[in-house]
């Protein structure tokens, strides 16, 4: 409800570093102010704090027709590190960003959930932290520069608390992850789910950023709908928001895993997908029952032969996904619709095309004329990206905060004590 | 994307009138500060504005504890009058409230939309200014102290423009409605619709006050959700979110007016339920051909009685929009659900005890636990109240701005000097 001063300083200190680290190599307050909209002093003032904090800065000066030469900033790359690691159910995957949010280093560990013992948590986390502690020793990273560490776990998280509430996976129940994963790791740690982590990181890296109101739709196994409106990410009352795959396309339709019937997500994830093939062409080759990964790819494949099965199937997919597209629409009104998560990658430009088609002819003219739908320009894992995100959004708002394992400012301080 | 200050100041100054309201007769600073979240300085500073602009007055002090009397400040009734407009397909129903939102006088226009000439944009805009010129007269209040008009037109709203996009019922397209109005009337004009009025009522004196994130579900002839998250509404990119009406049910399931299959509004809307109804019981006394009210008001009589047809027609109905809503708990994870306008009304709490139980064998666990769902508790024309909403909402935003007629600073200058 109360929205305070303090949330609008945090959220134009954000707006003002996005701009920065896309107007790479080098950008003016001047032109920062145009960029945002934010008044001259406001960014002066904004940019005061990110150099002090050492997230940018001061590069040269640029010519302006005769006046006084304007001071330039650009990212500090060196500034610190961020950690993002996408676990999911048969991987941890980590990787390790400097401030320009560029790859220094990754790693993967394999999870065989169905080995016993290799789903409990504490297995699990032991996992993670070891992960991330191979990434920072292959990017050579001193503990105090790690300015945090985004973790995103599949299902339903406790963001605040730390914990995972429900992992459907691996049937985890109110698992305190972060707490665990304390005993490991000395940085600030931040829990968030890969809907989140993905929407996050087209809001800042992606077709989402400057959107006013944007829903990024994850296609993977499951589907979800990360929503930014009004520049943020809406979480809901309980962080959960963003539920999509979840409701109703077909009443008393096909049987979802969640229990209810005729869900978007048994209609347009990949099991669902693999139905749709199935009940169009039984026997087909595309098909490797038990293998998800493998017959999205077989389409995509059949699908750049013209391979009318493949086409089929992903127009009957397309009709699904656009009544469900269409809804959100509908719904919400937003400028954007970004498709992204591998299924979306691997059915790529003629999923793009038919489900365009599918939602022309279904949402209504005035929010539709408003709306693009695109596939996610984000060329490297948009799960380990968003979490390294939230590590920065939790760095750059806890200046002056005590942070969760209080680390976040003796590294910062450590930062700024660091030649660049 | 960038919230201005002058927004954040805009909407804490809403929020300190919203509950100097509601804490009627009087309320202290101090009081306002715990209520509002905001710190003391902020809110001396924004009680400050609102006497100075006349929406609230000193009404004496309150003992604290042997400590220095607190000033108390209440709504300033006098201070100025409000109006909200209701146009609908078949009547034009008009309300002239005070500051503390109570009614002084109502009139109403029927519209015969079937009469050639009768729905015509200049005869109807010219029917709405014979209604408000009706009430200002009714209740005898100088032009000088009329704040602001606020009017709702079912349909697609351009709200800046001041224009009716659409209007399936008249079958309007792109009419100026504002610039046609302001020929007749020399107040401050606002435009928005039906679903957007309730919601902002619900806002600022029904059951989303206070609420982080709340839905507005309006049961009637169409039907919509009004969607205020982080306290504020969301229009989305071009003032049309909300359409919940058009969102798919049921693929391929019945044709809608909008021209798509198996929205919700074609299973939950009155003519739904008319249609829920005679698929139960073709010959059913209780259904009234071409009557929606008369058929919604027989059943919800019939259920008082306990009779079965209507007992199934509702449990049928709660059926669909249980579906509905639970779409809603999972996507937006909202505090709470509002049922609003004549068909909630009328069918009222049988119809809310079937809906609670439908949404909670469908929705998500999680989101779940943290919906409530409840029927609107505004005990009158919730689209007028939210109407005149609109207008205090401009009154209050506009200080030291020009206005779109510019009477409302002079208003608020005249209410100034006037003694009160």
């Amino acid at each position: 409800m109360k929205r305070t001063s303090r949330d609008i300083r945090t959220a134009n200190r954000y707006e003002v570093l996005r701009h920065v680290i896309a107007e790479s190599p080098a950008v003016s307050r001047q032109h920062l102010a145009s960029a945002t909209g934010l008044s001259l002093a406001t960014v002066a003032t904004l940019v005061g704090e990110l150099l002090h904090l050492g997230a940018i800065t001061e590069v040269g000066y640029e010519d302006s027709d005769g006046g006084r030469p304007r001071g330039l900033v650009a990212v500090n790359a060196q500034g610190g590190a961020l950690i993002g690691v996408d676990v999911a159910e048969t991987y941890i995957h980590v990787e390790v960003f400097d401030l320009s949010l560029t790859v220094l280093a990754r790693a993967d560990e394999e999870l065989r959930p169905e080995r016993p013992g290799e789903r409990e948590p504490r297995q699990v986390i032991a996992r993670i932290a070891a992960a991330v502690r191979a990434v920072v020793e292959a990017a050579a990273i001193p503990d105090d520069r790690v300015l945090g560490v985004g973790v995103s776990m599949p299902g339903q998280v406790d963001r605040e608390g730390g914990v995972s509430v429900f992992a459907p996976n691996w049937d985890w129940h109110d698992v305190p992850v972060l707490d665990l994963l304390a005993e490991h790791l000395p940085y600030p740690l931040h829990l968030d789910n890969p809907l989140r982590a993905c929407t996050v990181a087209e809001l800042w890296f992606g077709a989402a950023r400057g959107r006013e109101h944007a829903v990024v739709v994850n296609l993977g196994t499951g589907v979800g709908a990360g929503l930014a409106l009004g520049g943020t990410l809406h979480r809901g009352a309980s962080n959960s928001a963003g539920e999509w795959g979840h409701t109703t396309l077909v009443l008393d339709g096909r049987v979802c895993h969640c229990g209810a019937h005729g869900c978007v997500e048994s209609y347009v994830g990949a099991p669902g997908i693999m139905q749709n093939l199935r009940e169009l062409s039984p026997g087909s080759p595309l098909l490797h029952p038990d293998d998800q990964t493998a017959t999205v790819e077989a389409l995509g494949r059949a699908l750049a032969d013209g391979d009318p099965v493949a086409v089929k199937t992903v127009r009957d997919t397309a009709r699904y996904l656009g009544a469900g597209l269409a809804d959100l629409v509908n719904l919400l009104n937003p400028e954007v619709i970004v498709l992204s998560s591998w299924v979306a990658a691997g059915l790529g430009e003629p999923l793009l095309t038919e489900v365009r088609a599918a939602v022309a002819g279904r949402a209504l003219r005035r929010p539709l004329a408003s709306t693009e739908i695109v596939l996610s320009p984000i060329p490297t894992n948009p799960v380990s990206l968003g979490a390294a995100t939230f590590a920065l959004e939790g760095w750059l708002a806890s200046t002056g905060r005590k942070s969760r394992t209080n680390t976040s400012t003796t590294a910062a301080a450590m930062i700024r004590s660091t030649p660049s």
